[in-house]
């Protein structure tokens, strides 16, 4: 467990490496009996999160996968059957498996549809929180293609017009690669942000900015703990509450998993599984052209838009998820630096049953 | 040409019945050298956008696309081939026909792949301004299908953190079907307003709402005029400004057809055809379930949405195009109202042209 050289963070933080965060991460997973491949996959998941800066959504929340692990919410070790619907279209039991390593190997049986017949089509039902959106979309980037990645989510904001929670803070995640350029990596909630956002702000101690959401009487609120008994503001109103209502009817009512305020809260809903669903299209970029072409017209499209007049202040113009694949870069190399205080519940679990601490924790 | 009992619109109105502007609109086409079949598909398409109270897509643009044909820019009788590309997929060149023809063929198509397949995607390219989103939703929900239609468009909007126009603010369109219910039809532009309501406030001598354009320079502006030569504000900054992109990327990179702010603006741009492309996705709803499975499952996602708690002075929650829907109910056995200044440009060409005029006008 290597610790990269400079490396001086303030006190009340610790670098790891990628590979110590991965491994640190596995081995907690593979404690509660997730079988050894899996486990490996649900870490390279959250810590692709902590290394893009996406920290609402990385190592942090193992706890809380483990717990639901442990109640028998989640099955740490189902066996997965591919069901063929059509020659690009599969169904997929995720049998209340971890979101991480069902999302993972349903981008992966899409990506092979795709390759035979240019596009790939799996509706996954029974699955669990998935974590970061962009993952999904930088394994199908990453492999060359195309690929549009929904999941539906328990309850968090209204349908238009509505009080209380109905439809879930999904993230909207559409990816397209672009070789020898930046790829383009659009993974956004509905609403004005997400609810890990708020959640840090609770855990951290920090009011939230006004217009981010309501309380449950439906009332704006900059208390981090109101607004998560309350509901989120969606972008552009009607229209973000539009896009997660579709994110719960193309993952829930199209796919057979839960949906309609349905979709369990992994931190509140203990009595059953969460009953997740995702919707998974991989598409080969050069569908109707030449991949030559297919590449050239996404650098040309990429050069187009960092080469735009900038507005007033701004040094640079960035696609979708360039900031993030700057940070991942930068990390690789530097380290990831965790919060103490937000890796003392890991610490604890690990202790507690054994599991080696990274150096430094 | 029969006009609905009982109808008294005030004087600067004139009520006609969904057929006779549908008449009217063809013989407008048809003048110009649209095939008779062509004609009607477009009228059709113009006038279900009046119908549905979206009169910025209705019949009043029929001169800009004449103008257009008549500028051999967009070819009144293109022949079209769709050529198979996998099972599911399929590629249109629009030669520069009107996109309403092109897209509703497109559409037709893909629900045949879907029909076999279960799954249909058709990119098209060398289209044109194709309306209305909402009105291939309809076409394919007519029929049984869930859809995702986007279109790429000329320059409204830079990319987040620029200046100027690069993106369209194209339609985001997804629908479903809810057999015995209220269907999904989600159709937004990936900007505050779409930029037809700025065209119309323009149209109207009625300055538009802080928050919806900025001018050339960048700055916030409530002059339509000066909002059209700027640009429009995305929703939830550059979350919708992402969306904008993702549909360049998907209608224009992907199809082949122009893109990255090359797109031609119908109204300014007069030396070359548009090269509009389309992404055109349809879905069998019962992909994994059953049909009765299927459409209850809708059913109830749409009960559980309008029995919503409402929020304070909200009389009824809405589904997506639940508004649009009625108005089209009560327009078909009410008359639609034009205005009279609106249709002018209208009146003048058929005068011009000797095509028989609806009564009233």
């Amino acid at each position: 467990m290597t610790q990269p050289k400079d490396a001086s963070p303030a006190p009340e933080r610790v670098l790891l490496t990628a590979q110590t965060a991965r491994e640190f991460a596995a081995a907690l997973f593979e404690k509660t009996g997730v079988p050894q491949p899996d486990a490996a996959i649900a870490a390279r998941c959250l810590v692709r999160a902590d290394l893009r800066g996406v920290d609402t959504h990385g190592i942090v929340r193992i706890p809380g996968y483990l717990k639901r692990i442990e109640a028998g919410l989640v099955d740490p070790a189902p066996e997965f059957v591919f069901e063929p619907v059509g020659p690009s279209v599969a169904r997929l039991d995720g049998r209340d498996g971890l979101g991480f390593v069902i999302a993972t190997r349903a981008v992966d049986h899409a990506l092979g549809l795709a390759a035979e017949h240019g596009i790939g089509l799996v509706g996954v039902r029974n699955s669990t929180h998935f974590g970061m959106g962009a993952t999904y979309l930088l394994q199908a980037i990453e492999a060359g293609y195309g690929a549009m990645v929904f999941t539906n989510a328990s309850p968090a904001m209204p349908p238009w017009g509505g009080r209380g929670e109905l439809f879930g803070t999904s993230p909207f995640a559409v990816g397209m690669p672009a070789p020898g350029s930046v790829p383009f990596v659009l993974d956004m909630s509905p609403t004005v942000v997400a609810r890990g956002k708020i959640r840090k702000a609770e855990r951290e101690g920090r009011a939230i900015p006004d217009g981010w959401a309501v309380d449950a009487e439906g009332n704006p609120t900059t208390d981090p703990g109101e607004a998560l008994k309350g509901g989120l503001l969606p972008i552009g109103g009607a229209k973000g509450a539009g896009l997660s209502m579709m994110m719960d009817i193309l993952c829930g009512v199209l796919t057979g998993a839960r949906f309609a305020g349905d979709v369990g809260d992994q931190y509140k809903v203990f009595d059953r599984p969460q009953g997740v669903g995702h919707f998974i299209f991989v598409f080969r970029p050069d569908l109707f052209l030449t991949a030559q072409e297919a590449a050239a017209r996404m650098a040309h499209l990429v050069k187009t838009v960092k080469s735009t007049p900038k507005a007033a202040g701004v040094d640079e113009i960035f696609m979708p998820g360039e900031i993030e694949g700057r940070c991942e870069v930068a990390r690789l190399s530097e380290g990831i630096p965790y919060r103490r205080v937000d890796l003392a519940p890991l610490v604890e679990i690990a202790k507690a049953g054994g599991t080696p601490l990274p150096r430094g924790l």
